[in-house]
This record gives C-alpha cells, structure tokens and sequence, in this order.
C-alpha cells in the first residue's frame, strides 16, 4: 500500500492508495484512538458492492458500525439529508470520538463530511471514495459540503478527513463515464503544476483508460500529493488554493446552465479547462500550442473541449454569479504554461465573452 | 470601549465592552476588510429595540446590511431556522466577505454563528450579544450550534467571530430573571480560576443587581479575559477547556430533564455549581465552606441551589446520556477550592447518587 502523508499542524492525515485494500479498513482505523461505535454511509449503488467489505472489517476490528444507505444522485446532497444522518448518528449512540465513515464518489463524501463536521462540532471523519473524481480530489483537502435550492455546495466546512483509504478496485465497477470525467482533474494537476505529470498522462493514456493497476495507483498518488501540497500551503483557499479551481469557473457555469444534466462535473471541467487555456494564450500567458496539447490530451481521454448546448450570454450570467466571485470580480484560474497556473482578477470582459464563443462553438475560430 | 482581544493564531479578534457602543458598531467593522452586503439576524424582541441603531450605523459606515427576523426563544434554533437563513443570505447576495452578525442573546448567536460557519464553508461572524449570558459566555469561545429534536446544541461548530460588540445599555431592558442567570456563568469565571474575582463578587453584589454601570463593564470584562484566556490555550475542548463546563453536568441533566421548562439555563447552571461544589466537598477536593461561600453567592444572586422538581433517577439517567460523556464515562469538572478547577472522570456512582438526592431535597442532609 502505498502512503501519502498530509501534513496539516495537528490535523496530519494519511492517505492509504492499495489494490484491494478495502479489507484492512477497519485495521487502518484502529490505531487512529477512536470509539466503537461507527456510522458508514454510503449510496445503494455502492452499498450492493463494497460495504458488507468494509462492514466485515470494521467488525473485525472491534468496531460496532451501523450503515445508512442513501439514493444515488446530487439530488441526496442536501440539508434534509444532513438532518437524517444526524438523527441516525443520534440514535445510534456516536460519541464525540466515533467514526463517521464515507464509502462512495463526491457525494457521499461531501455530504458524510458536512455530518460529521457538524455532529457533535465535529466527529473523526473517515474517507473512502470510491470513484477516481473522488480519489484524487474531494478525498484530499477537507471542502465538505451540501446542496442549497439555490446553487451547489453553499452550506458546507472546511473539514479534514482522520484517514483516507483508496481501493483502487473499486474502480474496475466505475462506469466509463465516471472513469473519464475523474481524469479531467488529473490532467488538472499536471497543468496547474507539474509539467512532467502531464508528460507522463500524454504518454501512458493507453494504459490508464485500460484501468492498468499500477498506472492507476501511480496517478492516484501523484494527484493527491500535488493537491496535498497546495492544501498544506493555504488550507482555507485564501490565495494559493485558488490555482486548484482551474477549469473550474467556466465549468461550473456549464453545470448551471444545463441545469446539471447534460454535462457531469469532469466533463464540465474538462471544457472549462480548454476555455481557460484559450483565455490565457489570447492573453499572452501561454502560447497557441501549449493551449493545444492542454486540448489534445482531454481528448485522448474522450472528454469534450466544447460544450455544446450552452449559450455564451447564459455562461457569462453563471460566471458573474458564482460564489467564488468577490465583490462582483470573477477570479480566473489562468495557466503560464504547462505546469505553471496564477490567479488573475483582472481580465477584460470582452476577452471573456470572446472565449466563451469560442468553446460554445458560436464562432468558428482558431486559437 | 474597553478591549479585550481574543488571541487565536491566525484568527485574533476583539471584543469591545462599552455603553452605548451600539451606535459604533459599522465604524468598528470597516477595518475588517468586508463585503458591503451584509446580514443582521435577530428575534422579535431585539428587534424592537437595537435593530435600527445597528442597521443605520452600518449603512453609515457604507454597508448594505439586510435584515432577518425570527421568533424569540430556543425553538427557533433549529436546522430549519438555519436553511431559512442560508437562502436569505443566497438571495441577499452575500459572498465570502460579507459579514453574518448575530443581534440577539445566546439562541440568536448559536444559530446566527452556525449559519456565518456553513455558508459558502465561512464568511465573516459578528457578534452584538444583548443578554448578560451571551455576553460573557456565548459570544467568546467559538461554539456555534443548533438543536436536534433529540437534543440540544447536537449540530455545531467551532467558529470564531471577527469582533465582538457589547453594548451594556442593552442590559438595561434585560428581564431581571435573565440578568440572573448571566451571574450564574460570571460566578463560574471567579470559582473555576479566580478566587480574587469571586471575592470581588460577593463585595459588590449590590452594585452588580442594580446595573452599576463601571461594574456590569469590569465584570464582563473580567469573565471575557478570563474565557478568552482558556480557549486561547485549549481551542477545540480537548482538555482544559471543559474546566468551562462546571456546573454545567448537573445543570444540562436539570434542563433535560424538566423539558426546558422550568429552569433556565443559568438557573441550571447555578444549581450544577452547587451540585459540583458539593460532590467536590465529599471527594475531599475542596473544603465544606468553601462549598457554603459558593451557595452563598448564588443565593445572593437570586439563584437557586436546589433542583425542586427533579427526581434523583430522572438527573441521574440524563447525565449517562450527556454529550461530553465519552465511552460511558462522565467527565466531571470539580472545584479544588475557589479559583482551581480540574477534570475527573473516576467518580464512584454511589456518591453522584448522594449529591444527586441532596440538590434535589429528596435527602435532608447537611453538607
């Protein structure tokens, strides 16, 4: 197995990345000083398959744990299932240092870490996600959070997980799409900081959609160093962070605009990625051909670099309205280069609605 | 004014203790580097009476603060209350800079405190405390929270405000049963760490009930310092810090088990120090006048030491089942003479049992 160390001033936590290692959840957790009882929550998809594992494991290593077993779907993700979760903790006699455990993608672990962020102010919180959107990303740096009617994550914590642990099995189940979409943010660390990752993705994209185990672990680790190492410089995203949105604004304003349905998170992502690479070459950050291989490589791993079905007039109403615009700035995520990202509040709105032509394919147009 | 500063690496705030500094609350936020949009919540009764001079001194200062009103009284710390918050501030157009202030005494600002924690993961907390207990007991410390239909304060956090603003005129129209029972948490300060405070106390007692102005400002003033100091040390209640819970084992199984009703906090409180002194006094930790000079000052304060209308069995069971017991065990803070106090949890059942039937009368017994 091997080990990422997050180091956070007394809240250090280990990331454990094994084939197969679901079995040793229960031994992982043991040393961690925590109570008997345990909640793990996870989803009905992932409940048929992984968590009489992890349940078993628990059991055998002295834990109590009861399981809740939530729909699949965003639409889980909000206050009134936080609420749920809180009566079953309740119920179930959780103390202040029980386990409350994630067994599942992005949404159970966001949601499972506002509860137990919350519980109590604060229970030991466990991760083990099970999607690689979830591996390399939510799993690492302690952004929880749920759904509000009126936009996503609004209600939620900074809260860091006791441990992670990574089967990299689970996802020999995970449906292509979701395989892909988790690629996006890999590709995303490369970009933002580490040049030679995103020579190693362009190289090995071949054994990495076949699901190669040891390419998988591979990436796995190296994307949740990188996100371990911004996180430990700025862990509250005041300044640093921020570069982890790459992608990220354009993306999420592709999620909103098609009422998150057409496009999943990844693929967004992937999109805004692109956008934001052609952003930064009409600004002379980056050149034409950096921003092409950015393009070339989202492709390889058959993820869009267009986003069909939106409007440039709608994205750019989902821009100015997203959270993480200050007082009305949008905050760009722009690359200087493979493996070099900064962030810019300073871009010319014309330049912005130019972009957003581009990758609505309003206006065909070369970078 | 006076200041206290709270001294949180990182996260340093001050508390400012004047009469009549309502008025200057906008012009002591503009240095904080804030958003213009901002949110006041507070209850009906407050409303009537400071909202206005906080509302006009911010637009004074250059905010644009909205205001929400709720019910007055501990129903209205719920989950729910707390999603109703979350989409005014959505819709009010709050980002991450805009301040959350809470107006209103310790439901206002447990709740208010949750809602500045969980939206958009934190923005920026005001506290404008208008009860005697909010005011040396909720607004320094961090510990934010709502209720759950299965108990109170089970969904929290910890969470810093930016400043502090108390105001001293507002005890003015404070209901004398409340000026009370924020006595009960001051005389805490003085047993658990100061025994030349407690002196000061029961000097000035006088002085203190009929709302001496310097005094009801020295006295605050002191209990902050004293509560600052303690969570400075010990931020998360790890150790230390539940010295801060005295009286406060007793005083919850108390509320709990007369539904809330009966006893207000601080009355429970008062109650639970003398249950605390007296279980003290029989383990040999502090002497019995000692125990007498607390009951004393409570009396004085026109706060009760017996628990009429709770059963020995009904404390005993509720305080099984209190949050702060970890594994089974009861995490009793006992006195060790007036200004010492420390952590036990090894206190044989058959003497809680005693103390138990003693606070409530069902054992007519000397201490």
């Amino acid at each position: 197995m091997d080990v990422v160390k997050v180091g956070l001033k007394g809240r250090e936590y280990s990331i454990h990345i094994g084939s197969g290692c679901l079995d040793q959840t229960g031994e992982l957790l043991t040393k961690l000083g925590l109570s008997s009882k345990a909640l793990v929550v996870t989803d009905e998809n992932v409940n048929g398959r992984y968590a009489d594992k992890v349940m078993r494991s628990l059991e055998g290593a002295g834990f109590q744990p009861i399981c809740a077993v939530l729909p699949p779907g965003e639409n889980t993700k909000t206050l009134d299932s936080a609420g749920k979760l809180f009566t079953i903790a309740i119920r179930g006699g959780l103390d202040r240092r029980s386990p409350i455990i994630a067994l599942g993608g992005g949404v159970i672990g966001d949601l499972t870490g506002f509860v137990a962020a919350s519980y109590l102010r604060g229970v030991p919180f466990v991760q083990i996600p099970t999607t690689l959107l979830a591996q390399v990303d939510s799993s690492v740096g302690g952004k929880v959070a749920v759904n509000h009617p009126l936009g996503k994550n609004l209600i939620g914590a900074f809260y860091h997980p006791k441990a992670v642990v990574v089967d990299t099995c689970t996802l020999e189940t995970l449906p292509e799409r979701e395989m892909r979409a988790g690629l996006a943010e890999v590709v995303k660390y490369g970009v933002i900081t580490d040049a030679a990752f995103f020579g190693f993705l362009a190289d090995n994209y071949h054994a990495i959609l076949v699901k190669h185990p040891d390419i998988l672990k591979l990436i796995i680790r190296r994307s949740c160093e990188i996100k371990a190492g911004i996180v430990e410089r700025d862990e509250c995203e005041s300044s640093l962070r921020m570069i982890l949105n790459f992608g990220h604004t354009i993306g999420h304003a592709i999620e909103a605009s098609t009422s998150y349905s057409r496009y999943i998170h990844g693929e967004a992502v992937s999109v805004g990625m692109y956008g934001a690479a052609v952003l930064s070459a009409r600004l002379g950050l980056c050149n034409n051909d950096e921003a092409g291989a950015i393009r070339d490589l989202l492709t390889r791993f058959g993820l869009p670099v267009i986003a069909n079905g939106c409007t440039p007039e709608s994205l750019h109403e989902f821009l100015v309205r997203d959270k993480k615009s200050v007082g009305g700035r949008i905050n760009w995520v722009l690359t200087h280069g493979i493996g070099k990202a900064a962030i810019c509040n300073q871009v010319p709105d014309d330049v912005i609605r130019q972009v957003l032509e581009y990758i609505t394919q309003q206006q065909a147009q070369h970078i």
